[in-house]
Order: C-alpha cells, then structure tokens, then sequence
C-alpha cells in the first residue's frame, strides 16, 4: 500500500471538518506499558545515565523550525525511494532491536512481516530471540541484519553467513557498543534458554548461553573490520552509530556503502550529541560518497521531512514501533510505519514537495529560540 | 469609533490609581469553551500535529523586546490606517474562519456586524457557514473574501462572483493548503445540510454536500493561480500562507496584491517557522512591492506594534474573536477587536508614536534569551 | 551605619558554620501581602499587561554571571558612593512610589527616616499622599522630587518649588508615563480626600481631585522640558525611564544630570526590555557625560554589584523596600536597604573589589545559557 | 582496585539484558538528608545566596554534548592518572570539606580509607573536626591539606608544619573565601569543644575556639601568599578557587604548581560563573604551565569525561562523597569514587578512548539549546 494512495484516499471520503485522528504514539506507549512486564518495558524504554540523550533526540527535531513552501502542484505525492538500491514504500525503516519476543511471542517475525505489509526494510538485530534462518523465511520484503562482532569471531562469522544465506540485502555494523552503556532503570527478568542466540542453537542443537564471554560484543574492533565483514559476507556494510564528519569519513574510507546517524537511541553514551545535531557534519563529510541514514527521536512524519532536509537518505524507527508490535503484533507495528508513511506524504505535500528526491535544506532552519 | 478617543477618555476620567482591567483573552476562552460543544472549540482551538506551531506562534511574539522611546508628544495618537487602500480604524482585521455557526447562530452576519461597529475589515471564508449574498448584504462595511480554490473549479468561479457581487474588495487566496494538516484532537460534529457550500446552496436550491470531492481544495494549483483569480474577478488578490522569502517573490511576480504571512494559526504543517520569525524576511523580499499582513498568536496591542515594527501594514484575528462571538455576538466579537485597538493606541503611546506610519524596527529587538 | 562596618562585625563574631541567614525578601512580600488589603498590594505588586516585563527584569540580572577575582586584599571594604555628589552610604537609592499611605500610616515620613537611617537617598513621588513640605521637613536626609508634568502646569510648578523649598537635592522627571499603561489586576480602593494631590491641599485648603482632568500627567511633553525643569527649580534634572542609546544621548543634550534606566518595574509597556539588558547601550551613549542609574528588578547584592560592572552609578529599588516600610514602617525599610548594602559588601569582597568605583565591566559576562 | 578492571568483570559475567543499575546519587543524597541531622545536611547542602551557582554548576556540565568516537580498539580501557605526579586510580579527587565528624563520628579518617580504597587522594580541610597528626596518619595513601590563612598566623604556620609533618603531598590554598559566603537556609548546631581547631588542640591541650577572631580567614591575602606557602612548607601550592584567566596567570606567576577552578561549590558568590563555563579560559590561560582542576557539579562519569576533554587533569568532587560518607563511612565513600571512576572507564571506552591523555576537546560542544 503506498502511503500517497491512503492520503488521496482519506482526503476525498471525510468531511473536511472532521478528520480523523491521527497516530498518537505516547497513547500507545501508554497502552505498551500496561499490557508488558515491567522490567520488558524498562528494557526498551530505558536510555544510558540520565537519559538526557534520550530527552536530546526528541527535543533537537523539534527545535528544527519547517519551512513550507506554497503554490506548488502536489496533486501527486509520493514518498516511494530506495535504500542501497532497495525499492522502499516509505523512507522510514525498522531499527534493529533486541530479543522482540520480550515484547510479542513471535515477535522477530511479526515484525518481518509488518515491513512486506508497509513495503519497508526491517533490520534483524544479533540478538534476536528467534533463529536467523526463521526470520529469514518469514517474508519474501527485503531485511538488513544487524552485527555486533562478538569476541568468538566464528561464532560471529556463522551468524552473518546465516543471515546472508537468509536473504540479508545489507549488514548494519553497529559501532557504538564495544560495551554496553549503564543504565538506571533496573532491569531483570529470565531469557528463556531457547531463546539465546537462537541464531545458531537451533540449526546445530547447542545453544550458548548469553553469558558466555565469547558471545560479548568485542571492544577492540575497528575500521578494518568493515572490509572484513564486507569481503566474508559479500554484503553491503552500513555503520551505525557514527557522530562525526571524521569517523564517517573513516567509514567511507573503509568501503562502508552508507552511515546511519545515531546514538544508540540513547542507551550507550548519555550526553551524546543528539542525532539531530550530528546529522548536519556527517552528510557534509560524506558528500554523496554513501548513503547516511539516522535513527533516534523520530515520532512523526515531520521529524522524517526533517532528516530528508538534513541531507539523509531514509530514518530507522525503532521505539514506537516496538510498542505497535507489544500491541498488535505485525499489524500494530503496520499501524506505526504507515501511520508514519502517512505523516510524511502529508508533510511533502503541506512543504510543497512531491517525492523525498524534491526535499531539500532550504526547508529547515533552527529555532530562534525555545 | 477611533481607538484613541476612547484611550483619551479613558484617560480623562478615572482616578490614576484605579485603571480598569483590560482584555483577559485566557478568560475569554475559558468561557467560550464552557459554553460551545466541545467538538466546535475543539475545531477552532486545535493546532495541527503537537501544536508545536500553535504554540511557537505565541512565543515568538513575546520574544520580541520592545525598545520605547520617551519624550515624544504622544498627545494626538491614532490607530488609523489603511489596507489596499481601504480606511481601517487599527491594524486588526479578522481573519477567515471557517463555519461560524458552529460559534453563535449567526455567525458570519454577526462577524460583518462586529467588523463595522470596530471599523475594521472582515475576511469571509469559503467555507462559509452563511450564503455569501448574505453575508455580503449585511453591512456596509468592507469585507475580503478567502478563496480555496476547489477541484470543481466551476463551483470555485461561482463563489467568487457572487464574492464580487457581494462588494468583498479583495480576495484572499489560500496557499497553505492543498490538503488539511492532521489533527489529533478527535472532532466529531453534524454539519446541517443548508449550511453546507451555502454560498451555493441557497440560490439554485441544489446543496453541495461538503463530502463531495469536487467541493475539495485542488492540490494542483501554483502562482499561476493568482493572476487567474485576478482576472477572473477583478479584484485585488492577496495570498495568504508565505513564509518564505522566495514564494513572497513569487507572489509580487505573480501580482499579488499583498501576502499574509501565516502558518494557518499552526492548523497545517506542525513544525511550520512562526509567522513573528518568518515576517522579516518577506517584508524584505517584497521589498514594498505590496503590503504584507501577518497572523498567528497576536493577543495583544503590543504583539500588533512588534508587527508593525517587522514591517507588517496590518495583522489578522482569528481565535481571539471566534471566541468574542461565541461569548457575545456581534458585540462580543467588537469587544475583542476594540480591545486590541485599544491596547495599541496605548503602545503606541508608550513607545513614543503618535501612528501606525510613525513604527520602525529599532523599537524591537530579540530577547537575549528566554 | 556603614554597611562595611556591619559586615566586619558579623565576621568577626559568629562561629564560621553559623553564619546569620541573610534577607529573604520573598518571605517579606509574602508577610506584606498578608497585612496589606488586597487591592493596595496588587496596586504596588502588579506590573503591566502580562507582566512578562515584570518577571524579565529579575531574570536579566540573574542571567548576568559573575566573574569573581581572587587573593585580592579586602580587609578594608566600603561601599560609600556618591550620586550627583551627595555621599550616600551605598548605592542603592529608593525609587519612587505613589501614595505610601497605602502601605503604612504615615508612609512617606517612615521612607524619610528608614533612608537617614540607611545613610542613602529616597525620591518622593508626584503622587505622594503626603504633603511635600511635611516629608521635606521629616528629616535632613538627601531626597529626589520625582516630577511628573501635568496638564496643569501651574500645578507641576507649584509642586516642584514645595520640593525644591523642602529640600529636595534633584528633579527626577518620568518620561515613560505619558498615559498609564494597563494593568489585568483589578485595583480598587478609596483614596482619601487629604490624600490627593497633598502636596498642594495642605498649604492652601485646596484640596485637588486626582480625578480632575489638570492632574493628569501631560502627554505632550519633549525633551525640551528637560531645560525649562531646571530653570524653573535651579536642580539638577535626572531623567528616569530611559531604554534606549538615542534617547540617552537625548537627555544630555538637553542637560539632564543623570538618566536613570528603567521600564517603571515593568509597569508601563509590557514587553519592555529588560532594563540589564539596555544598560549596556544606554552607557556607552552617555560615555561618561552624565550618571547613569537603573532599576527593576534589583532584588539582591549581587544584582547591585552586575548593575554597578555594568556602569551604572547607582541603582534604584521599589517593592522591596514597600513591603519593609508595609510590614515594619521606617525600621522594616531601613533593613531591606542595609541588607542590600551587606550584600553589596560582600558581593564587593567576594569578587576582589573592596569600593563601588573598584568595580569594571570585566566582573560580568552573559551566561552561555539558562 | 582498578576501575578498568572492575569495568571488564562487570561485562564478563552478567547477561547482556540485565545490566547492574549505576551509581544513584539522588537516592544516596535522600538517604543522608533522611539520617542527618537537618542543620548538618543544610550545612554541606546549602549554596549561597537563591542558589543559582549551585544550580548553574550542574547544569553547565548537561549542557556540554559528547561527540563519541567510534570503531576505536578500546579493550584496554585505564583510568589511572597522575597529578603533580602522584599516581591515582582515576582523575576523581575529594574536595576538601570542613567538619566531616558532622557526617560520621571519624568523619576525616573515615575518608582516608576511603581514598585509599578507591586508590585516589583526599584533600583535609583547615576546618578539621580531627586532629591533623591524626588525620596523616589514617593511611599511607596521598592526601593534601586545605589552607585557609588565618588571621593568625602563627596558628596557620603551625596547621601547615603539621599537615607537611603528616604527610601532604601538597598544599591546597583556598583563594576564594576571604569572607564566608551568606546562605539563606538557617544552620544551627553545637560544635563540640574537642573539635575546634583540632588541628592544634589536641598536641597542645589548648583548644582555640572558633569564635576566636584569630581563627578567622584573613581577607587580606593575596597572590604573595603562594610563595610564602610554598618557601614555609617546602610543598606544591595549588590555589582554589580561579574562574578567570587573568587570576589564572596570575598564579602561575606567583608560583602555583596548580589551580583549581572552582566557585567553591556555588557556597560563596552566588551568581558566580559555572565552572564548566570557567574552565577553557583558565586552561587556555595556563597553557601547560600548570595542571589544572575543576569542581563543581560533577556528578557523572561522563562529567568527569567533559572535564578532562576541557583540559583539566582531575576534577574534585565534594557532597557526593559527603552522602557517601554519612550513610556508609569510608566504605559509603569508596563506592562513590569507585562508582564514578568505573562510569568515567565506561565512558572513555564509549568515546573511542582508552586512558584519560587520550581525551581532547574535539570530544565536546555546546548543545544548540537546552
């Protein structure tokens, strides 16, 4: 379904006084909340520190003031584009996150499938709670698998074989986790063995346990590490988690075929730069060399118009689709991407744009003030 | 009545320590909401999105310091001006809203009433809830008429005709929107058949149901437009929506008559820049070329000097009056218009000018912070 | 008492982690508001409109960050100064304010004797509710005649050579009051008959109405009222309600002795600047030609000491020295004053500084943010 | 035990969803204000004046965002430094705080060990509630003596003969107290006799009463006394207390192995520059020619972090280890040293640093607003 058909829709049926209400994502957080075991909400909800980096992220979109322009035709919006040469319905995509059958029983592949129903790219986390090569069968759309090299480089290895043999069109190296950033939410509840690294205990019968210091993510990798995993896997490589000019030139350096703009969501380092902030030097230091994409604070369609001015390729959105998958499941997370899809077609259309190519800086600027 | 005879008399008669209360627009509100349907305040009072707009609107104003000058004879102050050559009693026109029988009964007869007892200029929308002829005949006074034009462009030249006939001296095209900006608040109200297109409905007996998709705004039409609509009727076309120093331009380009900067009281594209931050560079891309109005948080005399001062001719009222009328009628409305009149002629006095014309830009400047 | 001596003897008497809680002058205003009838305390609390004025000015102090100088030799710290001359025992004068009988018996007296007591200088309003003669004669203290031009000029020059016979050392002439700005607190009280326009009633019998039209201030008056003020009275002029470089200069050159910076509290204009923020620009005018004074919003030592870095000669303060004259009559203001000068003395030792004229622009600087 | 250390056993054993929750500084603060005495936790809690330096203090540090780097070898994460050359386990030193037996009944010699423990360095305040000798010889781990000048001097000779006697390693001359700072929340308690000046009371039997105005801080010291501290002593001199440039090369030129930025803990001049705001120009000033620290707010690892990417070797934190101490003794305190230097090793690797030399200033801007 392409978004630009549901607004065309939605705008010839209803009364032009009474139009509907539209996505309401801290509603269904709310609903989130109530429905999922504390410490799974806390999981997904919590940021590093004193989430400062997590209040950051919303609050620097915000403050980008839009600037529309008017008189133009926008009788034909679309918000179609495409990521690595991917065609997309939206250039909004599902950021990885971890064990999602925390948050839904078959959640890994609800989610696979909510990307084949909003014509998006949803991103596979290493830690998923389901094994890789179900994820993979779980829809013909197009998926990224997300990397932590971990210390047991073959452990590793296997994972990104499966995941290439799974149909992965991309790996996402995530760069920003050679430790994991504390938090102060506590957060406990069991993993069910069968769900530890899934991706390699159901094929062999083994499973290996989290706890395992060979299944922790490896601080010593590098930018090396990029052609290493590009020339194993034969896949495009994107990093994740890139801040500044100089570490995404490095990226490009190292044959990255895109960056994705991003904190962590604000769970790794808090007082990190809000994305927001950061997005700006890494498209300059890039200058069309690859693709950058950005994550973090993205709750509507105008935040996504946002990005696009900033120079970005497509946002990832991973939060307020978690609460659509605890919700509804495939379809609730639908509900979140193409309400989302939504919002960003009526926005083209409101800035006098047409397709994501027709969006440019001009339509931004900061704040005067807050 | 002139503004400053009555800021004179004022002046005359009570004692120094006992000055009257002046306009509580909050409160004006407050009763305007206990009174209404909810879903009718909830229609005027949204913003679109999260009402970042809606509220940046305010701000933006209040952040303008005032800079007064004393020691100027201040003796003989006057609000008087004119708008495309039209004597106006202040600055303060009434912006179009849309189906004001949803606020008092008579809605827009009483508007045109209230804009002839304040001596100012009423904007009629093209969702009128009122057939235009009446709303014409109602008063003497001037009035503009605002254009959406629709995709049934018949049904479009046959409002402004019958606009025309109705002696609008202007008409005031729409630019911002090529479709409406989503909501969150839910608005759920029964439009009654004979208020719907009334401007047609009542003289050939054939109601346009608002469902119709002909009687929809076209999300097709450009600057072209506004020399058609000039053509079309002969009569002085403003447009109303620029934010931008460029679509300003192309407004004069296209012969506008004057542009309104306005995000549409943040309805539209939330996120939208403020009309207060947007002002300054469409008052110095047109250059003089034609008068520039602003609208979007003005609720108070000094938010209409800090216009002026951006080099705005004159600002337009919407909610602030909506809810004079729901509250007052006809003289409820005057209240609100009288008011600001009021306040300005005292600004006016306070930062040492005896007129509108006698405003420049070193009376404000921004806050150093908030 | 030399607030110099006073902080000496604290320091050398109490036990180091004891030290005397010091003014709190929010407690005060609430002790104030608790005794006064409503309508006097709002008459004296309100600012004008919205009060955004009202609350910028105490922010715009607070924003200023101070740069203190260490292991410079304060053993020997003064905080004497002159204004115009007159030796005062700090600088911190008492802005004038009407009817002082609404807030104690015998108001003006008590505000005569607490600034003899303070060792500094008080301006006695126009709009006294005391006759001038009785308050010059209260105490062989300096004072300031605050003047406001009526439209009765016989009657403001019958006023200014009362002053002038009473003793006054200057004309403090209001040029930011051509008319009244409008408040949203209703006030309403009864003033006496002996009370209005004392100044003239007790000497002749006649009692003059506030209301009549002739004791209003004038609206006319220029500059040019500046010189003939001083031919009149052979005082010096000061000239208080000046926020701007232009009108600085202004005053000068028609002879004016001192300007004093200031947005009448915040009761004038609403949306005034903040008058710490045209202090800067209204010094550099003057380049040393004449004092420069401020008030608003003046509520701490500290603030005395930014208002001194940033060249002014001395500071005026109101409320808070009406809520001390309200809840302890001449006593409760001389504490409120004598605080401020064992703040300022402290202040002064705390940044190296051991005298007012010690005291340079470098000691401030904007705070990056708030 | 080293923070690294502890950092790689803390991501070796636990699962990867269920990290430890961090250090809570508030709860710890609640806990201690709930168990002392009111007027003690006043005592160690209050900032002088309203408190907005207090408040400035933590906020400047929030305000600085981190840049990450990313993709850097950070397996081998250090925290160890040296300042003036004395090794530490991490750049977090205790700030020197008077009367610690308000806190614990062996307040100082609790916080020696806890130094010790933590592998870090305590500085002892003049205002000693245990005898200095005592103090020394706690614990063989480094530790500095806080100098007041007192009146007396002879008495501050005799405090500085017997710190040296006992071991510090350096002199830390408070430059900023030449009065004490006036707070508004009243303290009151006891200080038993045996406390006062304990430093000499306890050799000699003669107890020196705090009211003694010998006892008191002479306010006339100045730069010269950093060389006679340092012939006397024959240790480094580090002078508290420089928030300017000027101040800063001022020190250096009498001498001064160090400085540290400080407004004190926002307890002397309120309104006083942030720290974090101080720091560049006194860093800058400096140019190498002595270390440079900083306190004043920190309160996070990543404070600490920002500190060090500003240019200051170590930064000494104060109330934290005071909660620390109340409700734990030397083991309470410990946990807050090694809780913050385990945040400062998790930090480091989550920048792309291995040690505290590896930290520039391209680790760090400004937020664009707050």
């Amino acid at each position: 379904v392409e978004p630009a058909a549901r607004l065309a829709r939605e705008h010839e049926s209803p009364s032009a006084v009474a139009a509907e209400p539209r996505l309401d994502l801290e509603a269904l957080e709310r609903e989130a909340r109530d429905r999922l075991d504390p410490s799974a909400y806390d999981y997904y909800a919590a940021g590093a520190g004193d989430e400062t980096t997590l209040r950051a992220n919303l609050a620097a979109w915000e403050r980008l003031r839009l600037r529309p322009r008017i008189l133009r035709d926008v009788s034909g919006v679309s918000t179609a584009t495409t990521v690595l040469g991917t065609p997309i319905a939206a250039p909004v995509l599902v950021a990885p996150m971890a064990l999602q059958r925390l948050l839904h029983p078959t959640g890994e592949l609800e989610l696979r499938r909510a990307g084949e129903a909003a014509g998006t790219l949803v991103a596979i986390s290493t830690r998923s709670s389901t094994p890789i090569p179900e994820v993979g069968a779980a829809s013909q759309a197009p998926w990224w698998f997300q990397v932590y090299i971990l210390r047991d480089r073959g452990l590793t290895e296997e994972l990104v074989r499966r995941a290439r043999d799974g149909g992965a069109k991309a790996l996402l190296l995530t760069g920003d986790t050679p430790i994991l950033g504390g938090k102060r939410r506590p957060v406990e509840f069991d993993v069910p063995d069968e769900w530890v690294m899934p991706g390699l205990s159901t094929p062999d019968g083994m499973p290996v346990r989290d706890q395992s210091p060979g299944n922790f993510q490896d601080a010593s990798i590098t930018f090396a590490n990029i052609v290493r995993l590009a020339d194993l896997s034969g896949l495009p490589v994107v990093v994740k988690g890139v801040l500044r000019a100089d570490d995404a030139r490095r990226c490009v350096d190292a044959g990255a075929a895109g960056v994705v703009v991003s904190n962590h969501g604000g769970r790794q380092l808090d007082g990190a730069v809000a994305t927001a902030e950061a997005l700006p030097e890494v498209v300059d230091a890039v200058g069309g060399s690859c693709e950058v994409y950005v994550d973090g604070g993205i709750r509507r369609g105008t935040d996504v118009l946002r990005a696009l001015a900033l120079g970005a390729r497509a946002v990832l959105v991973g939060r307020p689709v978690a609460w659509g998958l605890a919700t509804g499941g495939a379809a609730g997370a639908e509900r979140v991407l193409a309400g989302l899809a939504l919002e960003l077609a009526e926005a083209l259309a409101l800035v006098g744009a047409t397709a994501p190519d027709d969006v440019g800086p001009d339509l931004v600027r900061p704040a005067v003030a807050d």
